[in-house]
């Protein structure tokens, strides 16, 4: 009871955070879930150059619906090294059933080392402001199949940043956050919108026609389009192809 | 007997290895050293916004004077995050002797999470080249006081990188080589001239004058001039403060 009491009282409106941003449903959830446990938030995003840059400008907006602090947008050169569907010319993936995505196969849209990289960039943009949280909306359900979005390496990750930083070596503890990590899409939504967040703005397809509306039928819009409608609803984002 | 020729045999000319090049000293024998083990080595740098920029210029010529087989600099957007004398204007200590450069201080130039983002690319472009091995010249002798040269740092990220990426999954051992991390300054040079690496090439400097040469005074230009020195020798790096 007094544990109880004790866990409910923590106030985290004087702790700042880092939120990983993509403009995708599973951040902004992820951000709308930080910014409800009190953190002051400030949200990150970057252009690696993926084709579908849409997502830099949908990442912009749902950072003000949700009353991020600050947001910024940080350039990598991911597209040099290429590697990969989602930054080089190689077809992603249409019309697949979810039963096509399976749990051992990685994806070709996979981008070698991004959570990596994005976590990194977390670490120093945390350790400049004095923030000990990172928060990732990474998911080990719909997508086991990205090495980076496992438990296991969120915490090999934690604990190397640990040792890598001023904080760590200061016997501060760093925090990975991964609200979603075991969650499915169904109830990665319904959180989201209990907690209102406007999933007309979020993007997630991996290839967007010429005004970056949603395919409808690559993996990711797939996954999503299933979910709300086994919530009974319609996925805000596709309302174009009815 | 029969271990020691089986060691002897190891032939690492079909294996291709990335390696973290700054332009200083440290990075220019790890860059040796890793030739000399048989690897061909792709070169890694970053401009990541340091004021010592010259040593871009000079990892080119290092990457060339060594056998190199490719070089590439990626641009970071460190300066954006700011909090470090290298990329900040904070001014860089001069003239202290190295019992002042104490061992559980974190000095000022610490750039945040630096070799964490530096590594993550490594391994980002290891697995697109299909290298399992990474060079990085951190030493925790020197410098003991950045909390990412320090092996238990090293041993975490290698460990991490091993759940990050493809190569991990599919059960191919990344590894992180760190031939100088226990070596003092002296011996490193010492590997360094062995191996045939031009030290006039390199740049350690923290505050080149205009003409990016070496200021003589700073922390790191005091250590490898202590080191020359020991060596009964001179940094040719200094010579036109003679």
């Amino acid at each position: 009871m007094h544990h109880m009491s004790e866990s409910l009282s923590i106030n985290n409106s004087s702790r700042s955070a880092i939120v990983l941003l993509s403009g995708g449903l599973d951040s902004a959830t992820t951000l709308a879930i930080a910014v409800n446990q009190g953190f002051t938030c400030h949200a990150l995003s970057f252009d690696y150059g993926q084709r579908h840059d849409v997502e830099l400008e949908c990442a912009k907006r749902i950072a003000d619906q949700l009353g991020a602090a600050s947001h910024q947008t940080i350039s990598l050169n991911l597209r040099d090294f290429g590697g990969s569907a989602l930054t080089d010319d190689i077809d992603v993936p249409k019309n697949r059933d979810e039963s096509q995505m399976v749990e051992d196969e990685i994806p070709v849209t996979y981008v070698p080392a991004r959570n990596t990289i994005f976590l990194s960039y977390a670490l120093a943009l945390g350790e400049i402001k004095g923030c000990g949280d990172i928060f990732i909306g990474v998911n080990a359900v719909d997508y086991s199949g990205y090495p980076d979005c496992r438990p296991a390496f969120i915490h090999a990750f934690e604990k190397m940043a640990n040792l890598a930083t001023k904080a760590g070596v200061n016997g501060k503890q760093l925090t990975i956050h991964t609200p979603l990590i075991q969650l499915p899409k169904t109830d990665i939504i319904e959180r989201g919108l209990k907690l209102g967040v406007d999933y007309g703005l979020t993007h997630s397809c991996y290839d967007p026609d010429d005004q970056g509306r949603a395919c409808g039928c690559c993996d990711s819009c797939i996954l999503r389009k299933n979910a709300f409608e086994q919530l009974g609803t319609k996925d805000p984002v596709l309302s174009h192809l009815d």
